[in-house]
């Protein structure tokens, strides 16, 4: 069994992150160059984004040579071998030109294709989660302390998240109708804040589909650290992308799989 | 013609703006009771409303016994003579108590029934946003600046939010969806947040229904002096709440009362 240098690897992680932080604070706020992508979504490609993947980059490439890259701006595939960085410098694109603090810097780890270390950073707020699959600790400036989801046993009682109900089709909207009818309250609009939100025990699940493996691995060593976790709408993993539900507590996903596939 | 002493009545406004954020803080995040309101609605009234709208109240007393006050929290009613003090402790008590940062204290004043002066506070992200109907100003982290709305003149070029699209129900769902449909982006989730983004040039328009006075008293001089404005769906007034369309630009303001009617 391969043993990991979890330490060091967060600290890398950080520094990251600390890089992501100083490429994209000059933009937010400030006027800006989108870009479009294509397809028929609105899908805005900051300045920001591509610095801050150029400098995470930069900075893999000269400490960990070997290490691959999979990043939302300059591509890469998933691999199944050695260690993977998968990198979206700013996830939440929507909010961010919105002028709105819920975006986040995404740094996840994974090693032979499973998820090991991750970090949310959200730069304006000085905020940052951090994640290694068997704990997890956050940061507010400066406050820092260990993260645990909270209990909730049943969908009457949770708080739900997800970011545009709008991007639920077909199967997928009548299955968030179901979860969101039967739900205590369901909160909108904040992307990878969310699910450190369900790790720091103040929302209890997120609920999103057509996720790229850039939106959510640096979360899922977030979210198992902190005593949750991620999976698909079917169980299995989400360590791809895909429908992903984020829970707090095991009992809340084994109730809200029965919801989302009845 | 009534003049008004608009500089001490600002200072004022935030001296109740940190009495507001004092009282606040030490609930976010925090574990706290959460009481029900009637109605069918989840309407949570935390101890933090009471505790920063009693703080508000005491100073007002103390500061100026002639003014009256509408509270969220411990009531009165809009009236149309002298000064009235319009107070809403939290607006966003369900972000608030998701941990999300995007609730804020609203603190409106009105002269004989009309708008006069506003505060928005977002004691976590120490932002602060003022208006006086013919200026507008935010602070954020000591940074401060003139606030101005941005240029939109169409619906198809506008950047919408609306804090929870499942509030509009029947027609008002219906002319939602127009707007949703016709708009470049939309985003949800923000409260009181997102006008404060109009203000700052960053978002085009809110769309809301159902508001209390409380809700838009303080909002209303922040948009208006910013270069924008607030006004029912009708393009009638705004100030007693309802349905609410905040803009930055009158052009798109035209074309969304059309949208929002047809």
């Amino acid at each position: 069994m391969t043993t990991h240098d979890i330490p060091r690897l967060l600290a890398f992680a950080g520094t990251l992150a600390d890089a992501a932080r100083g490429a994209i604070l000059p933009f937010f706020r400030a006027n800006h160059t989108i870009s479009h992508k294509g397809g028929d979504r609105f899908d805005p490609v900051t300045d920001a984004d591509e610095a801050a993947e150029r400098a995470m980059r930069a900075l893999i490439e000269r400490e960990f040579p070997d290490h691959s890259i999979l990043g939302e701006e300059y591509g890469g595939a998933l691999t199944q071998s050695g260690y993977q960085w998968i990198l979206d410098p700013i996830d939440g694109t929507r909010a961010f030109i919105s002028g709105l603090p819920t975006w986040g810097v995404l740094i996840g780890l994974y090693h032979d294709g499973a998820p090991l270390i991750g970090v949310m950073d959200q730069p304006f707020l000085e905020e940052r989660y951090r994640g290694w699959m068997s704990g997890a600790d956050g940061a507010t400036r400066g406050i820092k302390r260990a993260l645990n989801t909270r209990a909730c046993a049943t969908l009457q009682g949770a708080t739900l998240s997800t970011t545009d109900p709008y991007l639920f089709h077909g199967d997928e909207a009548a299955a968030f109708a179901r979860a969101r009818a039967g739900a205590k309250l369901t909160r909108y609009g904040y992307d990878c804040y969310a699910y450190c939100m369900v790790a720091a025990g103040h929302i209890d699940a997120v609920i999103e589909s057509g996720l790229k493996p850039f939106d959510i691995a640096a979360l899922i060593p977030i979210l198992t650290g902190a005593g949750g976790g991620v999976c698909a709408w079917d169980g299995g993993d989400a360590s791809a992308g895909g429908r992903v539900l984020a829970y707090g507590d095991t009992r809340l996903r084994d109730a809200m799989l029965e919801t989302l596939k009845s």
